[in-house]
C-alpha cells in the first residue's frame, strides 16, 4: 500500500477523515495505555509480582511513541519548529525516559515525566469541538487575571500574618514549630481542606483558628464572584460586527436598532 | 367493589384525582418504610436483635411491590416497553431480591439493591410541580455540560500530575506508597476533603501540598461561575424573534403582545 | 419621676427616642453578658472553681430577665398574642430555666435552653436598617426554595446510594459498620468536611470515595448558581409601582418609557 | 553626586521614572528578603546552626530599613501626619523589634510584628495598576457589606445553637468538653474544614452533625450569590441620568454621548 508522504502527514496532523480520525482514536488509546502501565508500575505489589510483563509493555509502547516520533518530525514541514514548540517537547518527553532508564538505574524521576504523557491527551483532544468551550473559560480566567493575583495576594498576606499570630500562640508543642508549618497550616485551614494533622489545642488558638475558618469561609466568594461576573459579562458582550457604522459621519458603534446616526442624525 | 381496568390503571399511573392521589401517597410510604428497614437491617446490633421482625417486615413490603409490580405489567398498555424501562426496571429490583435471599445465602450484595428502592420516590414525586425547577437546573447543566467536561478533565490532568509530583517528593514512608494512591490523596486535597488519612511530612511535600490547596481553593470559582452564569443567562434567554419593531417610528424592541407602538402610537 | 404607662410602653416596644434607644442597649448587654456567662459555666475547670459566683450572676440576669418580662407581659395591648408569638415564647425561655434548676438538680438541658437567650439578640437588632437587606437574602432564598429542595433531594439520593456501596465495597473493618454509619461518611465526604474518623482502605472504596468527592466538588456549583441567579433577578425586577397602567383600555404594566398604550394606541 | 532633596523625595516617594522606580525594586526585594529571614528564623534547626549569621542579616536589614525610615521622616512635608499614618507605623514597626531585642531577651512576640514587614510590600505594590482592580473588589465587598455581617450573623447564630445541642447530646466523652469547645467544633464542621481532632461519637450526634454540614454546604451558597450578583451589578450600573429620552418621538435610552435620536433622527 504505497501511500504519498503528503497522504501520511495528512492522516497523523489533521483529524477530517476516516484514516486520520482512526490515526488519533488509537494514539488517544495508547497514551492513556501507556498512563495506565505507568500507574500500575508504582504500586509496589504488582510490580514485584509482574514487573518483567510490565517493562515488556512499557518497551512496545516506547517504540510506538518513538516512531510515532520520528514520523512527526519527518513529516512536518517546519521540522525546527515542530520540536521546539511544547508539543513537541513532551512528544520527545514521552519516549526518553524509557531508553535513559537504561543508563541509569532505579531512578524515579523518570516516573513522574512518563507520566506526563498523559498532556499529550490534550493534542487529541485539542482538535475537536471542545476547542471553543475551553477558550470561554481560559478568556474569563484571562480577564479576570488581575482580580485574581489579588485575591491570591490577599490570601497569601492572610496566610503569613495568621501563621505568625499562630506560631506565637501555639508553640512548637502543638505542631506550630516554625512560621513556615505555621503557614502550611493556615492554609491547610483557610482553604477548608483541614488535614487534622495539626490543630490548635489552647483555647485562645483555637478561637484564632475560628476567625481563619471563617474568613476561609467568606472569601471563597471573591473568587467566584469574580469569576461569575466574568462569565455572565461575556455572554452580554455585543461583537463589534453587531454594531453598525453611520455612513455619513462614520462614527461607529451604533446600536443595532438604531435608526439614524446618533451623533449627525443622518439615516444609517 | 367492581372498578374497571381502566379506572385501577387511572389509579395506578395518573394522580389527578383523589384515589390516584391516595394510591401515590400509600406508595411513598410504603417505599421509604423499605428503605429504612433496609439501613436498620444494616446495623448489627439491631439484626442480631430483632433479625425475625425485620425478615417478616421486609417480606410483608416486598409481597406489596410484587403486587404494585403486577399490577402495572397487567395494566400497562405497551407491557413490553414498561417491562425495559428506566422505572420498569426500577421497579423489577426492588422486589428480587428479597426472593433470591432465599436461594442465596449471607451476599450483602442485595442490600445495595433493596436500597435502591429509594430511585421510586422520584416516580411518585416526578408527576408534581417540582418537575419543571427540575428540569431548570437539568436545562442548566446540559447547557454548559462541555465546560464541566473541560473542567473535570483539568482536574483530572492537575490529580494526576500533582499526584505523580507527590509521590516522588514524598514516597512509600509518608503513606504516599503508589501514584494512584498519591492521586486520591490529591483528589481529597484539591476538593478541599482533606481526610488527613495521608498527610505530607517532608517541607517540599508541605509547600507542594499548599501549591495543590490554593488551586483547589481558586478553581472552585469555575464551575460555580459556569452554571451560574448559565443560570442567570436562562432567565434573560428572549429571542429577537419575541421583539416586534414599529413600522412607523422604527422603534424595536416592542413586547411581543403590545398592537401599538409604544413610542408613537402607531398599528404595529 | 412618674412616667406615664403609654411612655414605658414606648421606651420597651420602640426605639426611636433616646430613652428606648438607651433600653434596646441595655437589653443586647444583658442578652449578650447572659450568653457569655452560660459559655463560661459549661467549662467544667470555670464551674469548679467559680460556681457559686457564677450562679449568683446568673440569677441577677434571670431576675432582670423577669422583671423585663411582666413587664412586656403588662405593657403589651395584645397580652395573649405576646404570650403565644414567637419572641413570647424566647423570652418565656429566657428566664424559666434558671427557676426550674431549683427543683431539678443536674439537667444539662436546660442549659440549651440559657443559650437560646442569644435568639433575643434578633428582637433587639431587627428594628434597625438590617431588615431590608435581611429580607433581599430571605426573599432570594424562598424565590429559589424548590430548586434548594430539588438539590438536597438529589444530595440525599446521592448519599443513600454511594452510602450503601461503599457499606457494600468497605464493610465493617474499615469502620463503615452500617449502611447509616455510611451515610454519615458520604455526608462528610460530599460536603468536602472531610473529618477523617472513617476512611476507605481498599483501593476500590478509595476510587469510590474519590468519585463522590469530585461529586462534591462540583455539585457545590449548583446551590451557588440558584442562589446568585435568584440574587442578580431580583435586582433587574421592576416594582408594580413602575409600571403604568392606561387610562383608556386599563390595560396594565406598560413599560415606564412608554408614551401610548401598547394595546389601544391611546396617550398615557 | 549632589541631589536635591526634593528630587531625593521624589525619589523615595514617587514612582514615575528610573530612579524611583529603581527604589521601589530594592524596597521590594529588601522586604521580601526581611521576611524570608524571619521565617527562616523561626525554624529551630536553622536557628540552631545558622543563629548567628541570621542575626547578622537581620541587623543589615533593620539598618537599612532605619535609614528609609529616617529619610521618609526628614523628606516628608507633613513629617507629623506620616509617622501618625498607617504606612507610617508599618514603617516605624519594622525596624523597633531588632532593638528592642537588645533589651528584651527571648520574646517571640517580636517576631510576629517582623513578619508584619509583609504589609509594606502593600505600599510599594499599591501604585500600579491593580490599585482599580482592587477598588473593584473593595467596592463589591462594601457594597454587600450589610448582607455578608447579616450572613456572619446568622452563621455565629448556627454556631452557637448547634454548638450547644452538640455538647448536650456528645458530652465531654467524645472531646465536646464545654459550650465554647463545641462552637469551635461547629465552626470547624460548617465551614466545612473538618479538621477531625474532634468527632461525634454516638448515633444522634452523627445525625445532627449531618445536619450541620448540609447546611454548611447549602449557605455557602448565600455569600457567593451576595458577592457574585453585586460584581454582576456593578458592571451593568448605569444611572438614571445616563440616558437621555428624545423630545420628538419620547423614545428613551438614548447613549449619554448621543446628539440626534436613534429612532427618528431629530435633535437631542
Amino acid at each position: 500500500m504505497p501511500i504519498s508522504k503528503a497522504r501520511l502527514a495528512h492522516i497523523v496532523f489533521e483529524s477530517d477523515d476516516k484514516a486520520s480520525k482512526a490515526f488519533d482514536v488509537v494514539l488517544l488509546l495508547l497514551i492513556l495505555g501507556s498512563v495506565v502501565v505507568a500507574l500500575v508500575e508504582s504500586v509496589d505489589a504488582y510490580w514485584q509480582k509482574y514487573g518483567k510483563i510490565l517493562t515488556t509493555i512499557e518497551w512496545v509502547f516506547t517504540i510506538m511513541f518513538t516512531i510515532e516520533y520520528a514520523l512527526r518530525v519527518w513529516l512536518t514541514r517546519r521540522t525546527r519548529g515542530y520540536v521546539l514548540s511544547f508539543y513537541g517537547i513532551v512528544d520527545f518527553l514521552a519516549v526518553i525516559p524509557t531508553y535513559l532508564s537504561l543508563f541509569i538505574v532505579g531512578t524515579q524521576f523518570l516516573t513522574v515525566i512518563r507520566a506526563l504523557r498523559f498532556l499529550r491527551v490534550l493534542r487529541v483532544l485539542k482538535m475537536g469541538r471542545y476547542l471553543s468551550e475551553a477558550n470561554y473559560i481560559g478568556d474569563a480566567l484571562l480577564a479576570s487575571r488581575r482580580k485574581i493575583l489579588i485575591f491570591i495576594g490577599s490570601v497569601l498576606t492572610i496566610v503569613l500574618v495568621m501563621g505568625t499570630i499562630m506560631f506565637i500562640i501555639e508553640g512548637p508543642e502543638s505542631g506550630y514549630t516554625s512560621i513556615p508549618m505555621s503557614m502550611y497550616w493556615a492554609i491547610v485551614t483557610l482553604t477548608t481542606v483541614g488535614f487534622g494533622d495539626i490543630t490548635p489545642l489552647t483555647p485562645m488558638g483555637k478561637f484564632t483558628a475560628s476567625l481563619i475558618m471563617l474568613m476561609g469561609y467568606a472569601i471563597i466568594a471573591v473568587p467566584t464572584g469574580i469569576v461569575s461576573s466574568e462569565m455572565s459579562a461575556m455572554r452580554f458582550k455585543r461583537r463589534d460586527d453587531d454594531l453598525i457604522s453611520c455612513p455619513n459621519c462614520h462614527a461607529e458603534k451604533h446600536d443595532k436598532d438604531a435608526f439614524h446616526c446618533k451623533y449627525c442624525g443622518s439615516k444609517l
